[in-house]
């Protein structure tokens, strides 16, 4: 499959309605789910044993999405059968008045993956230029008014590009995935979460309200794709409306991320090489 | 499989030479390994998912062992199947001097499992009645000196009882693993880490050294399992010679207190459900 097609050009105008929120026709659903999406998570859990025993690099996996477009399944359904040792996921709520008294990459800060770990953040510091743009929230934070200018959504665009640079440069890769759901399949789905009784734990009325500012978060979302889509910090359009589908390909985009680190199981140092023959040599004459 | 004949009885004297290193011969490796452990794995990812949902309990479970014994290996071979989102797995490693500057169980309280999720401990605060017991290590911390007397240990036994009971009255479930190896198995695999090139990079020589404190070791685990057993957080004593084994009994008691959580999908108050009912109208209703 070429992942390449749901990669964003950053740089340019974004216009996401030429992005299909359908499953691609040329790959089929039975193979695709029972085969290849689990002969993926076998090999990511593969080189994640690497990447853990390497310690170098981090992954982090940025997921980002309308309501019910299916975060918390790809989290279950891609990333269950990784090692929890060394897998974290950090789901991002309205931020604490203690972290509105800080800078908005603060607690994302905090929360980023050691090196030979992988972290996923379902939703993230783009937060800080959706909803907070949509609702235009930075005013009604703590930021000093005289910093809250026309240019804030610029900056924070450079501040993001900056920081995923000082990532990469640092030994984190970053991919960041956009669920790219149709207005009507959110609908169908909101309709289910209150319509079958044991999904009702999962709806909020709060959606309701969010969804009517629809065409405004696809907008902000497409003015944050084009400012913050990098060579070293990608956005993919994850097509959402089959589930099936958006779960295969978000295994194949971090599979293929895993193999481009190419973590390795580290070799020892000449010296070290030396200790082990001693301990070796002490372990076989124990009495 | 009965589990209570691996439980400790708290409040009297432990005998660890009276506990089985080696598999119970009544379990079959092959059934316990391909049928019985996947099948227990797959329940305790059902009850996770409603102790997530139910959002009210959480559970951690502390794994404690000398080196070698497979703790990272029950990690991986368990507890990946689980939902990442809701484990998060810490390993506490020696103490860095910022967490020195607190008391013990200053950084196990900030990394505790929160409502709803699995917290699993690689190592914990029992190090600090281990380690520290064994290399008389609280005399060199930054304790106030004078704080330092021959009741130490009995005071932790009992700071430890005491926090535990707290965890346990406020929705969090403990259940403490001690993942008991010979002597002369350590021995094999640690030959092993030095023998299997892809195994080095899991040996430290530091290993070879705290072997030799074998019998302290083994006294220090027979007074925490002594002082530390109770019936709100009980100690399991987990024969580990035989991976596929502890592996399996692991499996058995993580799935046992999650039925005994007992977890529920929440249900609606009528306020919320009346709230349902003008979301469903708005949803039908749209143009």
């Amino acid at each position: 499959m070429d992942t390449g097609r749901y990669r964003v050009e950053g740089g340019r105008p974004v216009n996401l309605g030429q992005f299909s929120t359908r499953a691609d026709r040329d790959i089929n659903k039975k193979e695709a789910r029972d085969q290849l999406m689990p002969a993926n998570i076998l090999r990511m859990a593969q080189l994640q044993e690497k990447l853990y025993a390497e310690n170098r690099h981090a992954l982090l996996i940025v997921l980002q999405a309308m309501d019910a477009a299916g975060k918390d399944g790809i989290i279950r359904h891609v990333m269950t059968g990784l090692n929890p040792q060394g897998t974290q996921v950090v789901s991002f709520k309205v931020p604490t008045s203690h972290e509105m008294d800080q800078g908005y990459l603060w607690r994302i800060n905090k929360a980023l993956p050691p090196r030979g770990e992988i972290g996923i953040f379902n939703r993230s510091h783009y937060e800080d230029v959706l909803v907070a743009r949509v609702h235009d929230l930075v005013r009604s934070s703590q930021m000093p008014l005289e910093l809250v200018t026309p240019d804030i959504w610029d900056q924070r665009y450079r501040q993001i590009r900056d920081f995923e640079r000082y990532l990469h440069e640092n030994g984190t890769r970053v991919v960041k995935i956009f669920l790219h759901l149709s207005k009507e399949e959110q609908r169908e789905r909101l309709l289910d979460r209150i319509n079958q009784p044991d999904k009702n734990w999962k709806f909020s009325a709060g959606d309701i309200q969010e969804r009517r500012h629809w065409d405004k978060y696809m907008s902000a979302y497409e003015h944050m794709l084009e400012h913050t889509a990098t060579k070293e910090a990608p956005w993919y359009v994850v097509p959402a409306d089959n589930k099936w589908f958006s779960r295969y390909l978000v295994s194949q985009l971090v599979l293929e991320v895993l193999q481009d680190i190419n973590p390795r199981i580290p070799e020892l140092a000449p010296a070290e090489r030396a200790q082990l023959a001693e301990c070796r040599r002490l372990l076989e004459e124990e009495p």
